[in-house]
């Protein structure tokens, strides 16, 4: 595997050119955060992700992790580099400054978990998990809660876990069978978790499980779920470890990829019942959860494009080196040269800049979300931040497999072999559009919830928006701007269609909305994506225009919209019929056809 | 990993209600290939498959393939599956009877070879390698050496390799080193080979290695390679075995799938040289190489469909099983009813049986290119063979890998666990696009020597048959039919659009055409399996309108239909931008940018 070298150029150019960081610091909190402190923040954190989190990537893959008498042994090197990010305040980015943290906004830290996801995804699992816990104790805990878990999680010194999911119970969480018994100040939790992501590791003395369960009489479904505070070590008034709770991992999956990420099959209270401390009140623990999921979907689209832009860099690097067959004058040529190579290695560069534009976009609007003094902008950035989560979780990461998949290819055959590393990508990859609700779900999430319920009205203003990013490009001139005019536009025309369709016969039969649903998300997504191209085009044109800043830079720019405007756009319209026509055959073959 | 049911009652469909056994009943040698001899070996091989190679396929995973002190040990039960396909004379269906072989038509095996790999990908390549020995020797071969090896390679009592690639010689073919000094009658070989296919095993007592060398004044590049054959053992004048040849496996890789089936690095001659024999001239290595490669193309385009659809059956089983969430009464919902998992299995079903009826009409023509006698007909099978070799190749393969990864995201978060088997198809099926020239290669294959050599006339004849197959759907009536026709129709403007362009755009800087070859390929595949569902429904409406055979089987085949025609096909016009203005960014872009 070649070595991680964050695209801190690129970064920068979203950040600053396309208005993020702008816009960052009109918000309460956010003045100081000026692009000279981004930079530097990003600089470090580079060295960290290049010379210590990357390089124990493929041996943490080889070596996995090991259950040896209820301890899971994490791979050589990842306690090490955990502890090196926990002293450098690294997990603390965007949290609560009472608690610890740094106050930054949510855009730093996408930025900064970028590099990490990409330099090694499957440690990179850990704090992810830690920010939902920390996002859920902030928003539902109570005070007491807080001052004892905040501090611990928020500077890493120690690990939450989400449990959500039991054998019975996947996308049908409601489904969940784990039993919480009132006992005095607390609950006495028993049942199975399975899937629990770093529900047990050596790199933290202490870990705080987020745990779902039933109380006695709850009612069944989702609406009878409560969430439970259950700490691997329970703690003493004085914030120190006490006696051990009742709770253990019983075994590890066998996973396709992120091998030195331990999946947990968690079991409490074999031994009489794991304490726990309700969260927030009993049976509203999905609403709490879903609070924490809708930013832990952003965090899983962010590895989408993460673990995309680590295949790609590798995909570059052997492309650059290997030579086959020989140019016009017999010198030898090395791949990068034959345009089929080209082909693929743009279209996993522009692919990637078009995600990274727009999560770092959705992340700028989760901070408008969460800082936004007045009411009305408030309300505008959090209909925008639900509509484009879905979006971003899905879109992304089917993106991330199909790149790390084109990763694999631009290899030819020892791309198949283990010991170049590009298979590890795929195969890390391909756990994003399973996990945080499967993509299936996130995108009956967008048609339902998000199109549907207001009446399509936070879905047109955003197509509004493209067709003024259209307008803007038709006025900016310039061969890339016209192209990509040409096809946003049509791919815009093409999302209203179907919007319009989705209201109307979608809202009217809502199963012909979800046989509608993933090809809706894709194209959703081919807009979103091409409507950040049109804002990094104008960047770029006016920066050329203006001659400021390096040119090369802005043309490669152009060079990314312009594959993308011919290229990914015009998939768009393809997406039509499957949209209006597909439920024809989906509802309509026989169950015992298949 | 579920069981594996080969799919006999969609085989005969493919044969018999879109004339392909007739056809080949009129072929010379296939008068009696009638409809109950080709069902009665089907269902032979189908036990074989289901019942004894299909079941060590997860365990032949798990356990892999291990060299030890020069030998290939195999997995546990592989060696006794492939001594029962021997002795059923499962290897030697479509080979010449003078050597032993049954003189069956590809198609019958084909159809066969779809169950084995099906069953066990990695397996089923060790009789695909010695199936392009015994085509390379049976067109090459002097009588001396049909008559020392073909009787063995196609009873598989030995077994074959193909041996091309060097670290710096993969797609370049041309630039390999591997050295063959004349000595007497034969050659001394020296040299290392990598990435070959069961290149050392314990299942049978000799291996056949076909090797590309170059002999001391050859010329430079692909015009300076020669042929041999050479043996593990040597061959004594009366057939039985004589001395050790002097080559060795010394390592296998470790590869992402296939793990069972041994990929070798093979040295050649450390011990003063080991002895080949040459087939056909000095220098003319290349060309007999392709004769066997068009074939093995079809193989592995043929292997793109039998993973998928193993990926397939496993999915439908765990969908229907699967219970999540619940219906409108609170009755438990397997999750085949919630739409978004039926588009998911629509989209591989009817991907599924496009291959086939697309992979299964190839073999038929390829038997139409070997045994008519017209040299018209027979001229025009040879030219459909080679437009249509590159696009089943690649078309399949990339099919292969989306729907193997379909399969695991039907599972959800269990599909991504070893245990289910699902990554496995997933894993299994990601070489078919590489090998035997990666996809990009057929791509290239496609638009240069296919389509422009002929100034498109090759082309243009398949699309003009496309067009009437679109007459015949507007003939038929129904919804199916005229959905079908809309979009073929659509997409076949596109082909004719596109290929008009290659002819211009493309001839006048082949860089051009290259940089569109993919997209080009990918819209000749759909439009292909677009042209063999259409086939299919007016099959299937005829036998519905004359109340012949199954309804429900037949209505289903129309649902597959009616699924491909609104939601594959509408890609096709997706693609024409992609082909006729990839190359602005293809070509544009600055080789730093990257």
């Amino acid at each position: 595997m070649t070595a991680y070298n964050a695209p801190t150029r690129d970064m920068h150019f979203v950040m600053n050119d396309l208005g993020l960081l702008p816009a960052i610091q009109k918000l309460p909190g956010c003045e100081d955060t000026n692009t000279e402190l981004v930079d530097a923040v990003l600089e470090e954190a580079s060295k960290l992700a290049g010379s210590v989190v990357a390089p124990i990537n493929t041996t943490g893959d080889l070596e996995g992790a090991a259950l040896e008498n209820g301890v899971v042994r994490t791979a050589e090197g990842f306690s090490d580099a955990y502890q090196q990010f926990v002293d450098g305040g690294w997990n603390s980015i965007p949290f609560d400054p009472d608690f610890g943290g740094q106050g930054l906004p949510w855009l730093v830290g996408i930025a900064a978990e970028e590099m990490w996801i990409s330099a090694n995804t499957a440690w990179s699992l850990c704090p992810m998990l830690t920010m939902g816990a920390v996002d859920l104790l902030s928003e539902h805990g109570t005070p007491d809660q807080k001052a004892t878990y905040l501090d611990k999680l928020i500077s890493g010194e120690w690990t939450g876990t989400m449990n959500l999911t039991e054998p019975q119970a996947g996308s049908d969480v409601g489904a969940l069978r784990t039993r919480a018994e009132p006992e005095g100040n607390h609950y006495r939790i028993k049942g199975q978790k399975i899937f629990i992501t770093w529900g047990e590791h050596d790199m933290t003395d202490n870990i705080v499980h987020m745990v779902l369960a039933r109380t006695p009489d709850a009612p069944t479904g989702s609406k009878g779920i409560s969430l439970f505070i259950v700490p691997k070590f329970l703690v003493n008034e004085d914030g120190s470890l006490g006696q051990r709770n009742d709770l253990r991992c019983v075994s590890l999956e066998h996973k396709l990829g992120i091998k030195a990420s331990p999946t947990c099959v968690m079991s409490y209270g074999d031994d009489g019942g794991a304490i726990g401390y309700l969260v927030g009140e009993e049976n509203r623990g999905l609403n709490c959860m879903f609070t924490m999921m809708n930013n832990a979907r952003i965090n899983v689209g962010l590895s989408g494009l993460s673990i995309a832009e680590r295949a790609y860099q590798q995909a570059v690097a052997y492309a650059r080196d290997r030579v086959q067959g020989s140019g016009p004058d017999g010198e030898p040529l090395t791949i990068i040269r034959h345009p089929d190579v080209r082909r693929m290695l743009l279209t996993m560069k522009s692919s990637i800049e078009a995600m990274r534009a727009l999560v770092y976009d959705t992340a700028t609007i989760l901070d408008q979300s969460r800082r936004e003094q007045d009411p009305t902008a408030q309300k505008a950035a959090q209909g925008r931040l639900d509509l484009l989560t879905p979006v971003v979780k899905a879109w992304c990461t089917d993106l991330g497999v199909e790149i790390a998949s084109m990763g694999v290819q631009v290899h030819g055959g020892i791309g198949y072999m283990e010991e170049t590393g590009a298979v590890q990508h795929l195969r890390d990859s391909r756990i994003a559009p399973i996990y945080e609700g499967t993509n299936g779900i996130q995108a009956q999430d967008l048609v339902a919830r998000k199109v549907l319920r207001d009446g399509g009205a936070a879905a047109k203003d955003y197509i509004d928006e493209v067709r003024m990013l259209c307008q803007a490009l038709a006025d900016a001139g310039g061969d890339t701007a016209a192209s990509l005019n040409t096809h946003l536009s049509a791919a815009a025309d093409a999302l209203t269609e179907t919007t319009d369709w989705l209201l109307e016969d979608g809202s009217a039969d809502v199963s012909r909305a979800f046989a509608a649903a993933t090809p809706y998300l894709k194209l959703f997504g081919t807009v979103a994506g091409g409507a950040m191209m049109a804002r990094s085009t104008l960047a770029a044109q006016a920066a050329l225009d203006g001659n400021t800043g390096d040119p090369d830079f802005y043309t490669a720019k152009l060079m990314s919209a312009r594959f993308y405007a011919d290229n990914i756009l015009p998939q768009a319209a393809g997406l039509i019929a499957p949209i209006r026509d597909g439920y024809h055959a989906v509802l309509g073959a026989a169950e015992d056809s298949f």
